[in-house]
């Protein structure tokens, strides 16, 4: 079996709460000496989580294209690399927890959250369209959102509709993400590139967030690549063999999806 | 909110291959003390798992009803109490990896394994219809059986129609299920009740199998409320509370069920 290497990475950032700039900086500098065909940034990685109000994250969020998405493209370009990124998006009046996906060749697409978590419901309007599949270089990558990862459906689909690897920009608060990410790798047979951020955040009385770090890549045989802290903010590239993903085979007889029995399954 | 007792159990047994007799007195003697309602035991408990060829594998099979099940129904009966027992299951000619739900008044229903692991390709038919879903007193439990984990459609779509406790008699030998099963639990918010074998068959040149034990109680929150050695032969009992399945929210504005947007997922 040839293999198929492709060098993917995550930056687990702790970014200051609507110091946008500054936080864009940050992730340009712990990129630097980094190579990689992806890197996964965190979801939100320029504006920090915790906006109080609706009208706090319309005027912090940005249209893609729009500031960021050209920084993040520029970057792609000098690293000569694909990269998916979370942020707030506005279109029209309506902000979005988006993901933007930029190469080297410029702007590929983006992702709305389609399962907005807790107080996100207040802030944000849930994506309207599946979760999307790109080819980005060898791979094709699937991505999803934080939260997005509680329901199988999420990974499934994009598995289903052939993605080899899952970038995962995420802001994790609960503890059982990083565990339940090996089952999503296991039951596909997928890469999950999760880029968590680390910190702390107290911006409304009652809620102090705590982030989990532990950005995480796993490979299909539910193998954990490389986890980083709880606690530090941790830049990592690792090389993974995309034919693991390619191959849905678990033995000579068993392959996860044509052993599949959709007739026999409830999706209601 | 008012508790709703359950008590679940499950047996981890160390069967001898093909002394049927033996094999069901010993999960008999160790049931003697316990008190559940609910009690699930492993994947062909009666038989052992590594059948040489199918025509051993008919030998030994047993229709449904048959001596197996009214041995069961007879427990059931004796401890009042409803249990879930993986049996090979003989039909006209045909062999299945089966499961059979009973209780203190008689036999309830069958469930055929519908995704078959490895070599038992060889020796069993797949089930042709969905898992499914029996009132066994107070608790709606679904029924699944071993490799069924590995395909999140199952647990989805028993939890989907209605289950509150899932009884899954299996037979490990790959690492992974008992922890994917918390992922099952959180996804789902369900109760699972895992119950594997321990001990070791090698009787096929080489192909040793080393079943893994571990039978566990995972609750909706993804804690593990018992779990049993990877070695040893042991019968545990466990109260739950079914309310904390019933239901799905895990915070004031998200419930895992209806949050999902099937109108996005793939699921072909």
């Amino acid at each position: 079996m040839t293999r198929m290497s492709y060098r993917v990475g995550f930056i687990q950032n702790r970014p200051d709460f609507g110091d946008v700039e500054s936080n864009r900086a940050r992730v340009a500098a712990m990129l630097e000496e980094l190579e990689a065909d992806l890197f996964v940034l965190p979801e939100l990685f320029t504006t920090g989580y915790q906006f109080r109000t609706a009208d706090e994250a319309r005027q912090m969020a940005e249209p893609i294209p729009g500031t960021t998405a050209e920084f993040l493209t520029a970057l792609a370009k000098r690293k000569n690399a694909f990269i998916v990124a979370g942020l707030a998006e506005l279109e029209g009046g309506t902000v979005y927890n988006s993901s933007v996906i930029t190469g080297p060749g410029g702007l590929i697409g983006r992702y709305r959250k389609i399962h907005l978590f807790d107080t996100e419901k207040n802030i944000f309007q849930p994506g309207g369209e599946p979760p999307p599949v790109f080819q980005l270089g060898a791979a094709r990558v699937g991505v999803m959102i934080c939260f997005d990862w509680r329901f199988p459906e999420t990974a499934r689909s994009l598995a289903l509709n052939g993605a080899e690897v899952i970038a995962h920009p995420s802001n994790l608060v609960l503890p059982h993400c990083p565990q339940s990410m090996i089952t999503r790798c296991l039951e596909n047979r997928v890469f999950a590139v999760t880029a968590d951020r680390v910190g702390t955040e107290n911006r409304v009385e009652d809620e102090t967030l705590h982030f989990i770090g532990q950005s995480q890549v796993v490979d299909p045989d539910g193998n954990v690549l490389v986890r980083a802290s709880e606690t530090d903010e941790e830049a990592r590239v690792v090389e993974i063999d995309l034919e693991k993903a390619r191959r849905k085979s678990i033995n000579p007889v068993n392959d996860l999806f044509t052993d599949r029995r959709p007739d026999l399954y409830s999706t209601g």
